[in-house]
C-alpha cells in the first residue's frame, strides 16, 4: 500500500488529469523527480517542458533521462520559470494540462539558491494563462526553511485573490507540526 | 478531465490503498455513493461493510446494488457506526484497509437526523483499532449546516490529539468560502 505524502498526493491529483499525449510543465526541475513522473504520464506522444535556473539541476536531470529514454518527450530549459510565457511556444498557450511547482532549494544543492517569491508569483500568473480548461497547477511549499515561511504565506495570499469563478483552489497540509510542515496548493482552472 | 472535488479527492486517496480482495467500511452509507465506489474497488473477492442508522438509506442502497450485482461483496447493517467494533467480525479487526465517514445528514432525507458528534468520535476510535497498517480513514465534514461547525471542530481536535508516531493526518480544504466549505480529513495508520 502507498504511504501518503504530499508529493504522492500531488501526483495522485495529476494522474486524474494528465494522460498520454498531453502537455505539462515542471516549473522547478530540481532533482528531476517530478519531471520523470510527468514524462511517464504523457509518454509516448506528449510533451514536458522543464525549467530550472541551475545548470546542475538541468544536467543531472538530462543524465537521468538518457538512461530512461524518455528524452524525446522532454525539453529542458535553463531559465527562470518567470519567463515561461515567453519560452513556451505560442501554439501551446491555453493547452497545458498540468504545471508543477516545488518551491525551496535544490535537494543536495546550494541552499542559498532558493526560489524567489517575486519570480514565483510572476510564474504563477503565467501558469494560469498557459493552463487549459480543467488543467491544474500544483505548488509544494515549505514554510520550514529560511524564507520559506514568507514565500508560503505569499503563495497562499496569491491563491486567495484568484477569481473563484474561474479557479478552484484546494490546500492540503499535515496536522503534524503545523507551522513548518509543507503545504500543497492545487489550483484547477474551471473555464 | 476530472473536475477536482473533495469527494473525488477522497476517492483518489482510497484508490491508492484499496485493491481487489481487501476489506473496507462505509461508516455512513447515506445515498450509497461511497459504498458503490468501495465495492467497485474491492470486487470481486473483497468485502465492504456499510453502516447507517436510517432504514431509508439501507433500503435505497440495497436497491442500487441489486441492479449492479455487487451485492455479494456488500454487507449492509442498520446500526450506528459507534457499534462497528462489536459488529465487524473479530477476525477482520486490524485488517480493514479503508474506512469512510461522510458526516452530516442523508441527502434528500430528514435534515433533523444528522450524525451525532459523540457517536462519530466513538466510531473514529473504533476505526483506528479496526484499521490495518497503512490503512486510511477518510472523513468528509460539513461546517456549513447546523451543528456541522461544532462537529467539524471536534473531529479536527480529535485528529490533532492522535499519536503522530502511529497516525499521519492530512487536512484538505477549499480556499473558497473557507469557514463553511467542507473539510476532508485523511488519516493513515503508520503501524
Amino acid at each position: 500500500m502507498q504511504r501518503i505524502s504530499l508529493v504522492n498526493t500531488a501526483h495522485n491529483f495529476i494522474k486524474e488529469i494528465l494522460h498520454p499525449g498531453a502537455i505539462a510543465i515542471d516549473a522547478t526541475v530540481g532533482n528531476g523527480h517530478d519531471t520523470l513522473f510527468l514524462v511517464k504520464q504523457v509518454s509516448p506522444s506528449g510533451k514536458v517542458f522543464g525549467f530550472d535556473i541551475q545548470q546542475a539541476a538541468i544536467e543531472s536531470t538530462r543524465a537521468k533521462f538518457l538512461q530512461t529514454q524518455g528524452m524525446k518527450c522532454l525539453t529542458l530549459i535553463q531559465a527562470s520559470h518567470a519567463d515561461m510565457s515567453d519560452i513556451i511556444p505560442a501554439n501551446h498557450h491555453g493547452n497545458i494540462s498540468v504545471i508543477m511547482f516545488n518551491l525551496g532549494y535544490l535537494p543536495g544543492g546550494d541552499k542559498n539558491i532558493i526560489t524567489c517569491t517575486d519570480s514565483t508569483i510572476t510564474a504563477l500568473h503565467s501558469a494560469c494563462e498557459l493552463l487549459s480548461s480543467q488543467g491544474i497547477i500544483t505548488i509544494m511549499a515549505y514554510p520550514g526553511h529560511s524564507g520559506g515561511d514568507l514565500e508560503t504565506a505569499q503563495v497562499k495570499n496569491w491563491c486567495e485573490q484568484l477569481d473563484k469563478e474561474h479557479f478552484k483552489i484546494d490546500i492540503i497540509y499535515s496536522v503534524d507540526n503545523k507551522d513548518s510542515a509543507p503545504r500543497l496548493f492545487v489550483i484547477q482552472k474551471m473555464h
